[in-house]
């Protein structure tokens, strides 16, 4: 079975097809700058070659269009046709309560992700677009969604709520969703493989450091809280989101500066977090540079900071689960930063976390054991993979439709 | 020496007169309703009877004369004249990054508390009021102010920054403050007394749960981190306040409710927090109480959330030590509710917090050690007393001035 797995962003679409006899990649790559100038997309072939094909990219479905018209031309193609493909599998932020898992996108269930548009305004419409241009290009094929917050569905009420009046969640359903729950599922999985461990008997601290940040706790193979909340701002520091921040502060500035809504949104969402605090960068790399080489004190503060908060919330939900097994780093910054992890684990030994600086110090984007031989805690940086998840959930749900001929 | 702490909210005055001979307290009471119609002044007289002053008081000068007439007084008094009051210390809620300790308060002080007006609207202009009242009523009478902010101005910066852009640090104070200061200061202390400790070597943390609630981690006698932010909304779930909540909630509230900065605010501070969740009340004893007889599941709920927002501080301020020796409870519900401090340290034995049952059931107001005697890390209650801090720390000032000729 081949899946093809679709990413789409508000200007971009990343994708990667899937030969599921064995899991391997074909090809994949991304139709950036969507609905811009200077759209186009990059191909990474399965021989390492990268090809980059520049031309207009109006909309979503153009774009799509363009990509499967690639992967099945003879000079770049992996597949002689379309025909191939057996099934789609979209990443979709949000699901509300009514996903915790993925499912064959139906009429029905495309109407539920049209209805939560309202609590993910910058992801789920994107998603969508790619929903509607596969049922539009080739009709007839199945599609699967997976919510990157069906993961965190398993939250118990006293972790989901927020101590604001119960008429705002039955009204708006507003409560923690969490998002980032495939990689946080992936990653505390894969750890326990790695390590020939059940999953049902870890507690397990997720931290997927990239971009966006969020950790959870998954206890038993269930997640039991995530740092992100209502929103993607939540919880830890980020490129250039605040993470968490007292709503008075809010208040405070939207009064002082006399700006609205959607001013103050800008502010925490794109001008906060390491780029805020640092005035240099929201890249982490940058920062560490400037750290280092000019010794510059508020890219000393930055990351301060930035581990600070990861180190309480490892304390947090070692509390929230009565323990912690095993901690996993993950996403762009935690599996490429030794310095960063390092930082974070730091002072830690009361519960049980000290990192190898042999094992860590150099490792980048491999799977791969950190803590000391002898620590209570195992603590690992295990790279992320959303897109197998999603190929693989996809695959799984369209075998069982099909063998059960309700497909 | 005899002092009088004056603790001058919007509507109240609390006062005590001790005598620091002994440090025993003369008398003490409340002047409450104070602008409003119904206002009194209750006395609590060293004998143990009470008494209440019914009359109007217009303002807080005038709410101060009479309490100074009633201490005065042949038949309730407790002092035969006004020459006898050596000092007046008063409880200040901001002191912004100006003030670290407790100061004289000289015009100059009184202007910089002024402009600290702006970042406690609510608190700073009562305070003020009690301080311009003394001034008018007992003219060149010393009088001390002690900050609720000055303990925690030992946080490192990257404690009390927040992501946001750092021009919002500089141009408006933009940080975490803290509050609560002298109850964290005194409770952290007094428990090292209690068990004959040097405060210099404890890693503590203190939480402080009355109608406000808030936790410090105190290292080594400085308050490293407390949950309490730019404003006293941040942090623990308390009795009509949110806590930490995701600042894309009050937007997403703002935008589809349609109402202004004044009525979010009051949103958070004055209809969320346990009465938000509960419907029921904003007092624990209600709630509690509908909890078990009712088996209310919002009861339930809110008290769940209740406790496991305080165990994740434990953690994370454990984490933000590298460990724990002492937790210690205070406050109203601190001091007086066995079950809220049982559920808040249960599972957390790996990190050595274990209460005895046989000492923590039961026990109301008392200094006491409730964890099991083997544990690792020693809980306490320690009843708070901030108006002894303030007088202490009024007549240390005061004599120190006096003997060295300065006042």
């Amino acid at each position: 079975m081949k899946v093809l797995v679709l990413n789409c962003g508000s200007s971009s679409i990343k994708f990667q097809l899937f030969d599921m006899t064995d899991k391997s990649i074909l090809t994949k790559g991304i139709a950036e700058k969507v609905g811009m100038k200077g759209s186009f997309v990059g191909l990474d072939k399965e021989n390492g070659e990268k090809v980059k094909f520049e031309g207009e990219i109006l909309d979503h479905e153009t774009g799509i269009e363009y990509i499967l018209g690639i992967i099945t031309s003879q000079k770049h193609g992996c597949i002689e046709s379309l025909d191939e493909i057996d099934a789609v599998g979209h990443r979709v932020v949000n699901g509300g309560e009514k996903f915790s898992r993925s499912v064959l996108i139906t009429d029905e269930v495309q109407s539920e992700v049209e209805k939560y548009i309202d609590l993910a305004p910058l992801h789920n419409p994107a998603n969508l677009k790619g929903i509607y241009a596969i049922k539009n290009l080739l009709p007839g094929l199945p599609q699967v969604g997976v919510f990157d917050t069906a993961f965190h569905q398993t939250l118990p009420d006293y972790a989901f709520m927020y101590a604001i009046p119960y008429s705002l969640y039955k009204k708006y359903g507003i409560r923690r969703y969490g998002f980032h729950g495939t990689s946080h599922y992936y990653i505390s999985k894969r750890a326990c493989e790695l390590l020939n461990l059940e999953l049902n008997t870890q507690r397990i601290i997720t931290v997927h450091l990239g971009n966006g940040a969020s950790m959870a706790a998954v206890r038993y193979g269930e997640s039991v809280d995530t740092s992100m909340g209502f929103t993607p701002n939540e919880g830890l520091i980020m490129g250039t989101r605040s993470g968490d921040l007292d709503i008075g502060v809010i208040t405070y500035i939207m009064q002082k500066e006399q700006i609205g809504i959607s001013q103050i949104n800008t502010l925490v969402n794109k001008q906060s977090g390491m780029l805020g605090i640092t005035g240099i960068a929201s890249d982490m790399r940058e920062i560490e540079e400037a750290s280092v080489k000019e010794k510059n004190p508020r890219a000393v503060l930055g990351l301060n900071m930035y581990h600070y908060r990861i180190k309480k919330y490892l304390g947090a939900y070692a509390a929230a689960m009565g323990g912690v097994d095993m901690v996993v780093f993950a996403g762009g910054i935690g599996e490429n930063a030794p310095k960063t992890r390092k930082a974070i684990c730091s002072n830690l030994e009361f519960m049980g976390i000290e990192i190898d600086p042999g094992k860590n110090d150099g490792l980048r984007s491999e799977e791969a054991v950190i803590s000391r031989d002898n620590a209570k805690v195992r603590v690992l940086v295990v790279p992320t993979n959303e897109e197998l998840v999603i190929a693989e959930d996809t695959a799984r749900i369209v075998s069982a439709l099909k063998s059960s001929g309700t497909l």
